[in-house]
């Protein structure tokens, strides 16, 4: 089992990832809620194989590598060439996500604090640049739902795609702090269902009301007029506006926008290295997974899948983008960065 | 076993209600195409709990009643009141889909065509009106069938939602007739997944390319070019062109529109009894539908469901309405009633 939640408010997946004395626990998000079932990564190598495996997602790995460079430490420290070993842990983990720049920029942290330590402390070290990454990670998403809450209603109907992870959290709790009472319709988000399962579980578990409905259903919602604002996490957004995000964003965009509903879109912040929509890869992911549904068949055996795992929506359908330091128009993103230096480039996780 | 089929190159599901000497098979569309099991009816009874089970949907009820009518027939000659019972039987027959008036129609038709005859002529009556008006839907469909399919250019890739039943087949006959290449992409349709079993397998039989993508998916499609025309079946079209049908197609016709995509939207007739969108009901079904699929539990146990099984999609986002005697702007349906008299009232499938 793992070391209890540091707050006890938290949701679930809102602290997935706790380290303890001899390893790290990380919450299995491919089953959850249906079984909370924590995997105890005692090496780097568990903890790599953890993320491969999708243990865990979205925020996750980002957490998730930071404590597998505190294994690193705690193993260097009893060898001839303790940086190296950090190197080689490193670059395993990185190895990880091949196309999510969060375990590369967890483990430059860590590196970077302990590059020139002597081998008894990197433990020690290694284990409060971990801390204070999560921290700061933490902080920023609590400054990011402040903005988000302040552009909503007192009781407005959320409309959300996918999983959100702690922005979603920071969107929740602030508006909570604000006194303003919002409902959320959630989609299931096929084929993963992480709508379904994770983002209607945690809202459920902060007491918001929550209502779910399937990926074709939220345009009939936007033209009722049941829905206020569309509001989603994204992976990246490039500095000229374009927000990729989990597959089904961009559809749920253009039907907001047909139907006069602002989209909010959450990011740490803009991606400077994306200057456009284009410079970003969609990765396609195996369509067999279109075929199933948590590893039931679901489709005709004669046919094949196609999976697009993200999108692309273009800034015409967007109406903020909402960052650690306020919200943008999406025309006008070079202004996060010309406000202060580039000290936040970590960004946003995938 | 049900009898063979009468035309072998039909695919399964355009020939999935057979009669014969003692009932009517009727093929469960429930678990198609995982198992083909055939359902026995061989009372009127039978074949209404058949039809309430969903056994059989879209055409299928229509079809249904008809033989089961004959049933009906085949009972009455043997009664001292036999018109009597045919009227009861018809009644338990309509009873079985409150908000669908195929199963009204249909025994309409039996009732007229046996109306005025000796008892021991009616299972002969009713058996060949039952055939007839089934030769009548049939060639309604392969009219409209050949009117959409002139739309589409020689290798248009479309795009499909739900399931479009003998509509669809009627425009992959009137196609591969007229030597184009149709391939297509089909939403799987949640909850019930019409289009991931039911769609993507009766393409597959008629030899059409077919790739299948989850709800969220077709937008991203749309923006890449990779759609050349959104068709979808109707369960209704009012007379000033909004378009009912499954929930979901008013967020595809949105898309597609933004994109610059044409839809068009089949349907024998529009509806002289619906002038409006406002006009027809929308039906909502069970909420735990969407938290389920196949049976499995896909969502959290903390959140609850909203299914509206239809949507409305305004005519400005509708291109053509197709029908079987013709195709016709949306703005413009009057056309078909004016074109002749009201000989054809009987619409579509719900």
């Amino acid at each position: 089992m793992p070391p209890l939640a540091d707050d006890a408010l938290l949701p679930t997946l809102a602290d997935s990832v706790r380290p303890d004395e001899d390893g790290v626990h990380i919450l299995d998000r491919r089953a959850f809620p249906f079984q909370q079932h924590w995997v105890h990564a005692r090496t780097v190598d568990d903890v790599a194989t953890a993320i491969e495996d999708m243990v865990t997602q979205s925020s996750g790995p980002y957490f998730a590598v930071l404590w597998g460079m505190v294994l690193a430490a705690r193993d260097a420290a009893h060898r001839p060439d303790p940086h190296t070993h950090m190197h080689h842990a490193a670059a395993r983990l990185v190895r990880t996500r091949p196309t999510n720049d969060q375990p590369r920029i967890a483990t430059e942290h860590v590196l970077r604090a302990t590059a020139d330590c002597a081998a008894a402390d990197l433990p020690g070290i290694a284990e409060t640049a971990a801390r204070e990454a999560e921290r700061e990670y933490r902080d920023r998403s609590a400054r990011m739902g402040r903005a988000a809450a302040d552009l909503l209603d007192d009781d407005a109907r959320v409309l959300t795609h996918c999983w959100g992870d702690l922005y979603l959290v920071g969107l929740v709790h602030a508006a909570q702090q604000q006194g303003k009472h919002l409902s959320f319709v959630c989609t299931e988000t096929r084929p993963y269902l992480q709508g379904a399962r994770l983002t209607a579980h945690t809202l459920a578990e902060l007491d918001v009301p929550t209502t779910l409905v399937t990926d074709a259903m939220p345009a009939a919602l936007l033209r009722a007029g049941d829905i206020d604002a569309l509001v989603t996490a994204s992976d990246r957004i490039s500095m000229d506006g374009h927000v990729i995000n989990k597959i089904g964003t961009l559809q749920l965009a253009v039907a907001a926008h047909t139907f006069g509903v602002p989209f909010h879109a959450l990011c740490h912040a803009p991606d400077p290295d994306s200057p456009t929509g284009a410079d970003v890869p969609i990765e396609f992911r195996d369509g067999d997974e279109v075929l199933h549904a948590l590893g039931h068949r679901t489709a005709s055996p004669l046919v094949e899948g196609r999976y697009p795992a993200f999108d692309v929506t273009d800034p015409r359908f967007v109406t903020t983008v909402v960052t650690d330091r306020g919200a943008y128009p999406p025309g006008d993103l070079a202004g996060y960065w010309t406000a202060q230096p580039q000290q936040h480039r970590q960004g946003t996780p995938q």
